[in-house]
Parts: structure tokens; C-alpha cells; sequence
């Protein structure tokens, strides 16, 4: 026989085969043992050798593929999706405020955590290159761009040169992209992904670069949120734009599907029967807070239902794409209610945040396609307290959330309702206003125990009524805040799981966040830079003085306060008169 | 040649062999391969099969073994240092606050952080079983004993019975155990981890307990810290006793060494020089705040030096032994800042616990045997913000750090001053006082614009000078305050590496911490709760009335107040009026 055609482990004779069939055959032994030489021997032990070996590669091997698979974060699948969301003004003293408000009105314990408790991973620092007290726009644009910049600034850097987002580069590289928020879409936060202005304030300019009309065109997929007054031409009712640019019709020149109410909303069917690109503005500025809105769900949706509709819709246009989508969802009015200094506003909009919040890392884990969630805030407001000192004796320690769960409307809703009461009864007698008020804080604040020194300010003082309503809540529950602006404290960070994210566990300057974003997408944000800076004249407009602007607006003045300045026009409601509540204690 | 002879591997002849030897000599090829047969290549090729194999499953085993090694936390040895670092009173923001002074004071930019920053792990909810805001005594009986329980409660439960805590369960099993705090050793948070009492204001009860008069004996190898007043016999001067106790000469008789000034404890050597057990009382109350203990360095030592003091003599201690050592560091003034609302106290007393913190965990971390390091606080002090609003017109966004770098001396401190100054000139006229006064506020608070009327306040109500100090640097600073009590925000939670600490990564309950604590050092925490509730009649006490009291000492009564009182004397001195600042914002 030919050593070439041998069988390695072949039998050594055919006698031995045969004497081997009839012992299995008939149970004896076959007492060969001594016929077999040395080599047979050498073979059988080499070979039981080089079995054993390869067995315990094989099992080796599996038990380092597998340890390697178990403790590596998941490797990146070149598509991916990412979903942003951002709490506005929610400083880390709110999550205890709301905390304690959900178990008290649930009648829960101290294990009744909030949806986000689980998914804490850090913090971070919020500083701005103005000012140690940052606003949404510098603060967005480090989330956006992943620079720090001024306050005021739309995703330019101090320089006044626009910084390529986190969203349009992501829309270059063939994501699908979407913003979803409560408060206007050409508010800093919205703004700061997707358009460049050198001050916030230029929501006119926003609301055009947002349809498209700016150098790079449409980047935005979806958008669904308030500020529909920006976008209508100045003659029509609910506009606020100072021109009469149709910035709604523009939108649908460059393709946008327009919806602009709650039926609209509703035919979009959750998102399965959306249409991209898509334009929803729900309301005429901001889509009113969540304790007011509960009353309204006909008229106005939930920041749950925007977003699921937004990731539904994402989720399904990318289904055959090679990329995922980039999303971006604001909280945005829990601000609203730190400016507000109205804890009751402000628990809803946690709670609100925190649903959804639940909702899309539920939706991200779900879908077939790869994804992260990231939530953080961009600066504290109102610098909350959860406890308030009132007398000069030393205070007891504790707060009564219980105060929260007998307010039924926001202060600013409050005070919207007392001004259209004195327009409409301007000339009835001053008992009737008083008992018109008097029932007013009873009903809608459930505060029972009003000294008649508060309705008689309340009545005297219309104009800080909203204040006031908001402080006389706070004083009961004892909730303090120390100003009607941002303040520096550092802010939560907050991770679908903290393994994916492993760069922003711990506490990280804002402008880290960013880099996260640009990372986990994979995107060159340096490359739009580069295109933004080479936009050339033909974005130059003129302003009403013939003065040729840049496409970035209109560059501040020495000095000149770019931040905040909305919210005081805004909380005063009509009564602009821009003075702190002489009634309230800070 | 016998089969069983033969070496697996050996050569198949002699000849074959000496042909080999040649070649090796010549460089010549043997040119024998035709003479080889089947048996030879099948035993080559069996033996290179087994060899590679054997070779494979070595190197896949040393993967396997690292793999496990690198991933998985490190194994614990059974000997194991734990460092638990409290923060007493730090909430979130103190650390933007502190991080923001530190920038400004070096002249550095934001990237210059904490030490504490890169060990942040997460935040901590902090309501105790009474109230939505603890105290110290309810949050560190959280610590040392993993459970909640009332305000004012000393390690026992709300039942009123002891709890047995982590420090008590380390001593009996082997550990050695150390308390170093910059307030009396007596207060809630180190009385937490050594003795029982029902009331945190039984001080001089707290005192006799940690000297070892209590139903365990000595379990504190090592005290370092303030307080020297509950341990001196009431006719003593520096006593604070109620009773001519001498718990001095009582530790003595349990062994205690003792060390009471600045030449005692630098004879120590840092550590190098200490005979255990140690009873250290450096200040008859508290050790100044840190503002003011700089410019006493020959009197008082930093936290820092007796966190390292501490740290020398428990390693050396234990150096020969099976068990390492368990350490409670306090930074225990930071909370006494947020009561006296003082920005410049705060930050320095932040400053030096994040000094602290530092060399703590590079200690631990250098130590031969295995250990980790836990901080975070009972619960926040004061509402802190990093904003204030002063006046009605909407606030700019900015706070004031430089405000703080020019004051020398804590607000407590000049009120001292202050009521010195009083007593020693009681006949002088008031025109002498308030240039007194107006000197102080230039000199010491770096105040060079204080109004008529805030001077004149100061000189007509002195009771209230120690607040209106702080309230004066507050309102420069802009920094605002809510309270000079508690509030209910999440405080931080910081490691030496968060992987060792993956249990409190993310939102905790303060149990959470205590439960760490008795894993980490894997010791019996229930035993020791069974030992305390066997003590029997022998540790009954009689009170002034004639009435038996138990050890734990006199139950509260119902509604009676247990926190927060003894705040209240200490910052007015000797002036109880316990009125609230009329003159300070609040």
C-alpha cells in the first residue's frame, strides 16, 4: 500500500479490523494488544495528542471571540442612527423638584424613580467665550458645531464665521435629518443645527435658511414645532416677520410637505404616513406648556407624539438607505418655566421630557438600524432651589410638592387669561376685579389661603401678574429660584446606555457633546465649514437702509446684549414694560 | 528496541541520525528522503499537527487570561482599603461656583477643572424617611448603616433602635478604622459611623460613645478633627459639656492617645509617628473655615494634612496584617458655608476638599494594598445659584468671581471680629464705629462701594453682621442663595475609578452608597445591628430628672426638632436671636 493513499488514522490490518467487528459484534475482547508494535502505539498517542489540542483551540478560540464581543462596545455599523435631545434649562435641581412631585401625585415612595434616574452618565460644564453664564444659542452651537462661541451666537464662532453643524454634515454624508421641538423652530436651540446667524434674535433670517434658502440649501428632512409666525408674510394674521416674504411657500419650492394644525398632524398618522421633506409648525410661537396643553391635546400635540412621528418617519424614509438618520428633540419650555420661576409649568415639562425621553430610547433600541441617544441640557435656569427660606427664622427642611398638584394652568397661561379679562371688562368696577381675581387664584391655583395684600397687588399690578401668580405658588411649596435668567450650574448628562457613549461619562465641557455627535456620525464638519466660508455675494441682501448684509445677518454692536432679551418681551405678554414683580421676594 | 522505551519524537535510526549529524556538519542534504516510509511522515506530520495545536491553545490560554484580566474589575484581594470622602453640604452647583473661582483667581481658561471632575460617577437622591430634605445625621446614617431614617437620627432607625455601620462591622472584622473631619467629631457625620443616639444634638453623649463607653467598646482607631469641647469636664475652660466628664482621661483609659494642638499633631510626622488609637481634637469646635485657617497654619492643620496623617498611620498599621483600613474624610465646613450663604468661605472649603480628594485617591491608589475611594455629600446647603438677580429690568447672564478673590476672611470671622471689637469698645461713639465698620468691609471683604445704608445697618443691627457680610459678597458677586437650611437637589457622586465602583454609576439612592460601603469591605453589618440590640441594662444612664434613660438617649417628643438647630447658635454667636438677616436679599 502506498504511504500516499494511507489514511492517517487508519487501522493497521484488515485481520485487526475483522477481529474488532466480531468483538463488537460479540462483547469479548480481542486480545491483539500484543500483536501491535510501537508505531501503532506512537500513532494512536499522537494522534489523541493533536485531537485534544485542536479541540481546546476550537473552545479557546470561541471563549476569546466571545469575551471579545461582551466587553467591547458594539462595534459601529457603518449605518446608525442618533437622536439628540436636549432639555432646555434644566439645571440637575429639577430632576430632584420633579422626582419628589411624581411620587407625591402618584402616592409612590422613594423608589418611584424618573425614567431618565437610570440613564444618568454625567455632566457638563456650560461656559460660553462671553460670559461664565451661557444662553441656548452659545450653547447649542457647541452641541451643533462643537466650538464654543458668544452668547447670541447662531453656530457661528466669535469671529462671526459660520461653523459646518453636526446636521448638515450628517445630511452631506447621507443621513436623513430632522428637528422636533415645543417652543419656535427659529428659536437658538433648532437654529443652531441648521442656519447661521450672527445674533439670535434674526428669527426672520433663521426661518429662510431653515426652508433651504442659504448657502448649502435643504439639510433639514423634518421639522415639527411652534414659530409659524415666522414663517408668514407680515400682512397676514399670526404673523410676526418684520417683511412679506411667504417663507411657507418658499419652503414648498424646495420641496417641503406643509402641515400647520392639529388635523394635519393627526394625517401624518404617527408618522406612517409622512411625506419628506416635511414642515409642521403646530403653532403660531411656542405649542403651549404641557400643563396647559393636557387640556388642549385636540389643538396641540405632545412632545411624545412629535417625536415618535419624527423617528417613525425617519425611521421608515432611511429603511432601504445606507445611512440612518440624525435627530434632534428639545424639551424646550422647561426653560420657559426657570424664566417663569413657575415650578408647576416647570414639573410638567420634566415630566413631559422624561416621557418622551423613555419613548425614544424605546424606539432607538427597537429599530433594526443601530442607534444612540444622547440628552443633556445647555445651561440651568432660574437658578432653582428645592427649599425656600421665608422668615427670617431659621427654616424648617423641607418643601410641600403637594402645593404643585392643586395648579391647573401655568402662570403665564394665568396671566394671558386676566389680561383678556380686563380688555373685555374695562369698565367694570374694581370689587368685581377683585373678586374676579380672588376666584381666579382659588380655582386655577388652588391656593385657598391668598392674604388680601397679594389680590390687592395682583389687582393693582396687572402687568406683573404672571410673576406673581408663578411666586405665590413657589412661596407655598417653597421652591426658590434666584433670577428670571440662565444661571452656570453644571448640567446632567443622559445616555440610552452609558457603553455606547463612553467619551461623555463623567463631567465634560459642552463642546464634547459635539464632538460626540460628529464622531458617532462619522461626518466631516470641517468640510462644511470650508463650504460655508466660500459662500460668496449672491447671499449678501440689503436691509432697509440699502446697506448690503452678509447672509450671517447683521453683525452686533459694541456691547450690544444678544442674549436673553426674548424672554422679557415674551413673559410680559403685551405689557412690555421690562420690570422684575415688586410683589415677588428675589 | 522495545516500543515503551522509545521516545514519542525520536529519531527512526541511528543511521538516519549520524546522515543528519553530516549534513549539520557539511551543509551537504542527506538526500535519504526515498528511504523514508509511510510510518515516518505519518508520525512527522502527527507531531506537527499536535505541536501547532499545543502551541495555538498556549497563546489562545494567555488571550483568554488577559482578556479577563483587562475587562473585568480587579478581582478583590481579601486585604482592601476603602476611603469614604463626604462632602458635607456641596451640592452640583458649588462645583461650577468653585471651578469658575479657581479659573478666574490662576488666571486660567475653562480648561482648567477640579480635581473632583474626571471622577464624577453620578448623582445621589438624598430624602431621608421625615422629610424630602435631610439633614446630616439622616444622610449619613444612609451611609454607615445602608439604611434611611429621620432627621436628627444617630445610626438609628426610625424605630429608634441602633443600626449597626460599616466603620463598627470593619473593626470587628479585623479592618483598622480612622474619622477625620474638619468640624467637632461629635457632629452627625462622623457620629454616624461610631455611635447611637436618637437626638444629633446628645453631642456629649456622641463624645463618650466614640472614646469606646458603649455597648461594642473602642471601635475609632484613629480620631482627627474638632471638637475638643464635649470632651472636656464642664468646669474646664473650652467645655461645652453639661457634665464634669472628663472624656479625655476616659479615651486615655481605653488606650486612646491624646493629641489636642498644632505641636502635638505635627509630632505625629504626618502619619509617620502615631501610636494608635489616636484621639486628635485640634479646635475646641469647629477647625476654621479654610479662608481663614490659611493665615493659621501654625495653629490649625488643612484637611489635607490630616486626611494624609490618617492615611500614613492606618497603612502602616495595617501593613502586617490580613485586613486594610476603613477612613471617613468630611469636608465638613463646605455645609457651614452654605448655612452662612458665604461665596468666599464656600469656594475655599470646595478648593481645599477637592486638594483633598485628590491626595486621597493617589494615596489609595499608590498603597500596596487594593483600595478605592467614594465621595459624595449628605445633601445640598443654601440653594446655591451661579446667577442672581438683583433688580425688577430682566438680569444680564454673568456672575462675578473676582468679587470673591477679594475677600480675606470668612463672614463668620469678621463677625467675630466684629462682636470683639464691640465688647472691647462698648463706650466708644458711634462715629468711631462706623468708620470701624466701614474699614472692616474695605479691608476684609475687598468691598470698596458699600452704601450709606448697608454700613449703617451693620453698625445699628451687629446681630446680623455675619450674614450681612456673605450677603454683601453674594450680591457683588452675584451668587443667590434660597435658604440657610438644606434643600432636597441630587448631589454628586465622585470615585477613584469608576469601574471599581460600577454600583454607583449613574442615579443612586444615598442607601445605595452605605450598601457599597459594607460590599466593598465585605463585612456584617446585621451582625453588629443584633450585638447593639442585645445591650442590656448596663448601658442604661439616669438623667438630671432622676428618669433611666438607654444609651441611645432620650427619645425625641412628638413634633419636636431635631435638625438643623444647632446651626442656627453657631452662626449667630452669641447673639440667639435666630432672626433672619433683615438687611441680607433673602
Amino acid at each position: 500500500m502506498a504511504g500516499s493513499e494511507a489514511p492517517l488514522l487508519r487501522r493497521s490490518s484488515d485481520r485487526q479490523s475483522t477481529d474488532e467487528d466480531e468483538s463488537l459484534l460479540t462483547g469479548e475482547h480481542t486480545h491483539k494488544a500484543e500483536q501491535r508494535n510501537w508505531s501503532f502505539y506512537r500513532t494512536i498517542g499522537l494522534a489523541t495528542w493533536a485531537s485534544l489540542a485542536t479541540a481546546a483551540v476550537i473552545i479557546l478560540s470561541v471563549l476569546v471571540h466571545n469575551q471579545r464581543a461582551s466587553t467591547k462596545p458594539p462595534s459601529l455599523a457603518s449605518k446608525r442612527n442618533l437622536v439628540m435631545m436636549v432639555s432646555d434649562g434644566m439645571g440637575p435641581t429639577s430632576l430632584s423638584l420633579t422626582r419628589s412631585y411624581k411620587q407625591y401625585a402618584h402616592g409612590t415612595g422613594w423608589g418611584d424613580k424618573l425614567a431618565l434616574d437610570p440613564h444618568l452618565i454625567g455632566q457638563s460644564r456650560t461656559r460660553s467665550t462671553s460670559s461664565l453664564v451661557t444662553d441656548s444659542a452659545a450653547g447649542a452651537t457647541a452641541f451643533s458645531c462643537g466650538f464654543k462661541s458668544y452668547n447670541g451666537a447662531i453656530a457661528v464662532l466669535p469671529d462671526h464665521t459660520a461653523c459646518g453643524t453636526v446636521l448638515e454634515a450628517a445630511k452631506k454624508a447621507g443621513y436623513m435629518t430632522g428637528l422636533v421641538v415645543t417652543t419656535r423652530i427659529t428659536d437658538a436651540t433648532p437654529a443652531c443645527f441648521a442656519s447661521h446667524v450672527n445674533m439670535r434674535s434674526e428669527e426672520d433670517r433663521i426661518a429662510e435658511q431653515l426652508a433651504g434658502y442659504y448657502p448649502l440649501g435643504r439639510v433639514v428632512d423634518l421639522i415639527i414645532g411652534g414659530g409659524r409666525c415666522h414663517f408668514l408674510p407680515n400682512a397676514t394674521e399670526g404673523s410676526c416677520r418684520d417683511d412679506g416674504k411667504d417663507v411657507i411657500a418658499m419652503a414648498r419650492e424646495k420641496g417641503f410637505n406643509y402641515v400647520g394644525d392639529r388635523a394635519g398632524f393627526d394625517a401624518l398618522k404617527q408618522g406612517k404616513d409622512v411625506q419628506l421633506p416635511l414642515l409642521a409648525l403646530l403653532a403660531d410661537t411656542d405649542i403651549p406648556y404641557e400643563i396647559d396643553r393636557r387640556n388642549e391635546d385636540d389643538v396641540y400635540p405632545s412632545l411624545k407624539e412629535m417625536a415618535l412621528t419624527a423617528l417613525n418617519a425617519l425611521s421608515a424614509a432611511t429603511k432601504d438607505s445606507k445611512k440612518g438618520f440624525f435627530l434632534m428633540v428639545e424639551g424646550s419650555r422647561i426653560d420657559h418655566a426657570g424664566h417663569a420661576n413657575d415650578p408647576a409649568a416647570q414639573v410638567h415639562e420634566v415630566l413631559s421630557y422624561d416621557d418622551t425621553f423613555a419613548a425614544v430610547v424605546d424606539f432607538v433600541k427597537k429599530d433594526k438600524t443601530q442607534g444612540v441617544v444622547v440628552g443633556t441640557s445647555d445651561h440651568e435656569t432660574g437658578g432653582l432651589a428645592v427649599a425656600r427660606q421665608l422668615h427670617p427664622t431659621y427654616p424648617e427642611y423641607l418643601w410641600y410638592p403637594g402645593v404643585l398638584t392643586n395648579v391647573s394652568h401655568s402662570a403665564e397661561r394665568l396671566g394671558q387669561e386676566y389680561f383678556a379679562h380686563l380688555s373685555s371688562s374695562a369698565s367694570s368696577p374694581k370689587s368685581d376685579l377683585t373678586k374676579w381675581v380672588q376666584n381666579l387664584v382659588t380655582t386655577e391655583l388652588g391656593i385657598h389661603d391668598a392674604s388680601d395684600e397679594e389680590i390687592r397687588l395682583l389687582v393693582e399690578q396687572p402687568d406683573n401678574a404672571p410673576y406673581a401668580f408663578a411666586d405665590m405658588v413657589s412661596r407655598r411649596a417653597q421652591t426658590g429660584w434666584s433670577t428670571h435668567g440662565h444661571s452656570a450650574a453644571d448640567v446632567n448628562i443622559y445616555a440610552s446606555n452609558a457603553a455606547d457613549v463612553p467619551a461623555l461619562v463623567g463631567n465634560h465641557e459642552n463642546t464634547e457633546v459635539g464632538e460626540f455627535l460628529h464622531r458617532y456620525l462619522d461626518v466631516d464638519v470641517e468640510a462644511i465649514t470650508r463650504e460655508l466660508s466660500a459662500a460668496g455675494p449672491e447671499w449678501e441682501t440689503v436691509d432697509a437702509q440699502g446697506v448690503k448684509v452678509g447672509w450671517l445677518g447683521r453683525l452686533p454692536n459694541d456691547g450690544e446684549r444678544l442674549d436673553g432679551q426674548d424672554h422679557v418681551d415674551h413673559y410680559k405678554g403685551d405689557y412690555k414694560k421690562h420690570k422684575r414683580c415688586e410683589i415677588c421676594g428675589l
